[in-house]
């Protein structure tokens, strides 16, 4: 299973038009197609941030021109799912017909489960949307319960949103048949549809899953032997951007939890990657791979994080 | 299969909000549950006129408002089966705990192959996205080629998009796998995202397709025994609205094409539904059912086009 952000198709210095997108997502499948050349079957989890960002500021464009009724964040995570799938389908589909390999892309919508009493719902902390004022962002509160905080830049009122841990993925085991028989699946886009199950209801959450969590759970539950995780670095360091600054080629789950208890890694940024890693070598998987898409022609390349 | 147009989950009159949304679709979902109950396998293509609308107001204002780029059809088409989808797949859910019965609901992203030599991109009728003046449908010509017409009501000018003929739908094998095992499968929404095949590389396309078109063809490909069309009406009319209006119970293909020939169903609401009907029968199915949702809970309801 590989994971990526959602900033390799709609990248920043870019006006994110429908061919730069394009353009994009061809050189990340490009790049992916290294491991499928290694034999892997893959399936992928993506990232949406840049994507649902987009969405949300349409919507509060459309609400504020034509009236139109603006959506929670389930809703806008499934738009995102269905438009990147359709990119990452065209570019790995051009891919692979390049190289001459049979391999079917197919697109799951994806719910993700997460637990209505996780503790991080009482205190949510994830920015998302447009910048609002303060009495714009009171009067949504007022209408629609949800939570708006001051920028601390000073741009104005931001929606934030819990990222409650993911429990469960629906369709889990449609996931695994079809990825067992070969078909390269996309899947957690965003890291899934957040909702809550209530008896066997599932009802949307305004939430952001982690897509490296739900990626390593996925993993996980489709038994793959490894999760790669793509991010902007090599790899991972120690002492990042200090004179002792130390790339890591390979660690034991015991050495990560180590190096993130001593503060190494960033939150927001490596360190849930590193717990992803953790997380997916504790529950079954032989390694996790943290490294940027360029590196993946290199089968040593990035930093594993192994059991022991 | 059952294929069921936009309208039932955003409809008119309404805002569309996101709970007057939920509401509708769980309301459809209950008819359909008509048809799991009498013991089929259930695929499901859905139309997308009014959400595909709504991206594009949205992605107009975000344009105008924030500069954001806007989207051609294919990639809002992709949207929308993302976000219509994901509320299929609640409403369904919700349906299937509340009668105790344990289906999975999955739904792929659907890309439908047109001919990019279909005639019909040489004349696109299809009026679809918010109204312009002169000058901007002029300005979006230039810069993107899309073709504006002027609305015959005094509107403005707004673009128009070609209605190409489905000719194959991309991972049917797995649809037809999927449904055949039991799952309840959401897909060719919107009629499906339109794309070119040039030699083996799918490319999107400004067009949309007919999702009862889509929905046949589908339905043959999967070998469905049965498919229905849900539409406003209770059956399917001769004379629609004149004094000697009468209502069809069974007839067959022959019957079908000669009302058509006879103008007896309107271009862009009736006819494409019995051709769709007709497709499917001449294509292996056994019959097709045009009626509405609310009496589905009667097996002999709607008009039925048969064999012979």
């Amino acid at each position: 299973m590989v994971a990526f952000g959602g900033n390799a198709l709609l990248r920043s210095g870019q006006k994110g038009t429908y061919l730069e997108q394009i353009a994009n997502v061809e050189q990340t499948c490009e790049q992916l197609y290294n491991l499928v050349a290694r034999g892997y079957f893959l399936a992928i989890g993506h990232g949406n941030g840049p994507q649902v960002g987009t969405v949300m500021l349409q919507q509060e464009a459309g609400r504020k021109v034509f009236d139109l009724a603006a959506m929670p964040m389930d809703f806008c995570g499934a738009q995102t799912q269905g438009s990147i799938a359709y990119l990452i389908e065209q570019g790995m589909n051009r891919v692979l017909v390049r190289h001459g390999l049979r391999r079917r892309v197919v697109s799951l919508i994806t719910q993700v489960v997460v637990d209505k009493d996780d503790p991080m719902f009482l205190n949510p902390t994830k920015p998302v949307g447009p910048y609002y004022t303060r009495e714009e962002a009171e009067a949504f509160h007022e209408e629609t319960g949800a939570i708006y905080r001051e920028d601390p830049k000073g741009n104005g009122w931001r929606k934030v949103v819990a990222s409650p841990k993911p429990v469960r993925i629906n369709n889990i085991e449609i996931i695994r048949q079809l990825v067992e028989v070969g078909n390269i699946v996309i899947t957690v886009g965003g890291g899934g549809i957040p909702v809550v199950d209530e008896d066997g209801v599932l009802s949307g959450v305004e939430a952001v899953i982690d897509k490296d969590l739900a990626s390593a759970l996925c993993a996980s539950q489709i038994r793959a032997d490894a999760l790669y995780i793509l991010t902007d670095v090599p790899k991972v360091y120690i002492n990042f951007r200090k004179p002792d600054e130390k790339p890591l080629d390979v660690i034991t789950v015991d050495e990560a939890k180590r190096y993130l208890a001593e503060g190494h890694f960033t939150e927001g940024s490596m360190a849930p990657k590193v717990r992803a890693g953790i997380y997916f070598v504790e529950n079954g998987g032989k390694e996790c791979v943290i490294t940027e898409a360029g590196q993946l022609e290199n089968p040593a390349c990035g930093t594993r994080i192994v059991k022991e």
